[in-house]
């Protein structure tokens, strides 16, 4: 093969796409948006923000916004959500016509509350097709692109792909095996995703609900931070796993109320990515939510990270869209309360467990 | 309170119980099927079942049948599955009429395919009524009997209750927070359930859906060896995520085909138990199936195992169940391939990861 693939972003998971895609021999291009990181990545191949990994000698680097994309057939979007519309403003006029269009970020933008996938149909909506430049795009994209919007010359808004799952990247890094869910209204798009994506570590499920995998990949990481406060109170694992069921209850409940499929938070990119991030002893959002628990202040566990920790954010976001849509989430309100109001997760703990006793609600 | 509750049983589940009722004040008497452990448990308090645990001094212990119920107005069967039928045969004719009996069993009977209330009221309606003896029952047993089935005189099937939830015995023996969820057709006994277990670290949902309850206790065991083969071969968070999402999928298909509601398998009794099965440290299956991955052979891991590991013989009776109802279940028979049949884990996560790439589906 030797289609060209864009990665925008040199976090985690920019890394772990671009040493899959550079496995099944594409031609993988990383544009980073800080040059000073970008060139050290360039340099040593490696990344302070993914211990061990060592990017493949193959995949270019660049922080230049001309050469971000050089006529790429598919571009991966993997940019912390609240610098999603910026990077994406700074770049729209580069963007090739036709290319697919495949996010990995994993939240809600403040303020619009939107998805990520409607951040960039937001931003690319507002390129004028007539000043957009006539990329030329080589046979390897050509054929990519004819799968994606066959016939298609300049499409204002090209297909959009959430690819989602449980994907804690320091695993992804040692190639150990995962799932994932290629979610698009674009069928043809979807299936690029998938058939890109294959190889001996990956398998990769086509989903047409994207709504409900972004919603469940945006929400899970506030049930996360509260995951990561039960460890830090050692409050054990049945506390955890009930706090997972209620808290899969709460955020399904909010995406349907937004027009997602109820059984898209039953599967892979729903429940799957929920319990990884909430067992896992590297996620960040779990480890912040640890360190909280354990006394920690928000301000200086937030600087001691070399990643963003999109839980924080995204439970203002949540919440938010909660009370728009008139959705219960107890949990999602108390871990807003820890993170912005000053209750202890002792507190928080105790105040659900002494809700009222009931009958089981899901959905 | 002066409520009386026998425990049948002294394992695990059996121990956690008398622990949080006599915490509640109830007179609560364990029966043990073996006499020399039952009164070893008696003498010296603890079980080699379950490190550090002390039972209450008030929790009295026999080994007698006649004196197993002595005029309980709750019961709980805290047997096994494929010693279920044989325990209550055994003690059919002391049960006491009206009281209520709340099951803890967590499996399938090889053979018959019943689930543990099923077994239970199977023995109990071959039982004459008039060759029942008529119990004498305290004042406070009759104020149970009351809730459960008023006005009722000898009831042949008294009313059963399925209890389960994400309850590793290790984390409920430190009174560490747990959630449960009490299903039956009487919601007075699924009520009193839910009272009689209102501890600090206790909080015990109703539910009507007692076949969902049952099957998802059931089959998250075999899910849950599954999940320890993962362990075994280091295979990653990821990979234990979509297994236990998938996993989740094909129990829910099974579960509805055999008349229980989705939803349960999405709640606390089903996502939730399976959660913690498959990640805590300690669970028997998970660990059992961990052992396994590394190349211990089966017979040498149970016979080291001092609690029966009750996925092992549920995974016969799953699969049987899956083939009678024409249900896809890869797992559950790559378990059982794993188990039975001489594959090896690492054949069958090559299998599963190879199967032809599709989209998702659920239920």
């Amino acid at each position: 093969m030797s289609e060209s693939v864009a990665i925008l972003g040199d976090g985690q998971m920019a890394l772990v796409m671009a040493d899959a895609l550079a496995y099944r021999g594409l031609a993988v291009r990383i544009w980073g948006p800080v040059a000073a990181d970008a060139l050290e990545l360039a340099r040593t191949r490696r990344s302070p923000r993914l211990d061990g990994f060592q990017l493949p000698e193959s995949v270019q680097v660049t922080a230049e916004d001309r050469a971000a994309f050089d006529g790429a057939g598919m571009i991966i979007s993997a940019i912390p959500t609240q610098y999603l519309r910026s990077v994406w403003q700074r770049l729209r006029r580069q963007v090739p016509p036709r290319a697919c269009i495949i996010s990995v970020t994993k939240g809600i933008e403040i303020g619009t509350s939107m998805r990520p996938t409607q951040v960039i149909a937001d931003v690319l909506a507002t390129v004028q097709t007539s000043k957009r430049p006539n990329v030329q795009t080589g046979d390897a994209s050509r054929a990519v692109s004819a799968r994606c919007a066959p016939g298609g010359q300049d499409v204002p808004n090209p297909p959009l792909v959430a690819l989602s799952g449980p994907s804690i990247a320091a695993e992804l890094a040692r190639r150990l095996p995962a799932s994932l869910v290629a979610a698009s209204a674009d069928a043809g798009c979807a299936r690029l995703a998938q058939d890109l994506l294959h190889v001996p570590w990956l398998r990769v499920y086509r989903h047409d609900d994207v709504i409900g995998v972004e919603m469940a990949g945006a929400t899970k990481n506030v049930i996360a931070l509260a995951a990561g406060m039960i460890d830090g109170l050692q409050a054990g694992d049945n506390a955890k796993s009930a706090l997972l069921a209620r808290g899969l209850a709460e955020i399904a409940r909010l995406g349907v109320a937004l027009g997602a499929k109820l059984d898209t938070f039953f599967g892979i990119a729903g429940v799957g990515d929920l319990a990884t991030t909430c067992f896992s002893p590297v996620g960040r959002n779990r480890t912040c939510g640890e360190r909280l628990a354990r006394g920690e202040p928000l301000d200086s566990i937030l600087s001691s990270m070399s990643s963003v920790v999109e839980g924080v954010p995204t439970t203002r976001a949540v919440l938010a869209m909660a009370r728009a849509h008139h959705v219960d989430m107890p949990i999602t309100a108390a871990v807003h309360a820890i993170l912005f109001e000053g209750l202890t997760p002792r507190e928080a703990i105790r105040d659900l467990m002494g809700r009222e006793l009931k009958a089981e609600q899901v959905g």
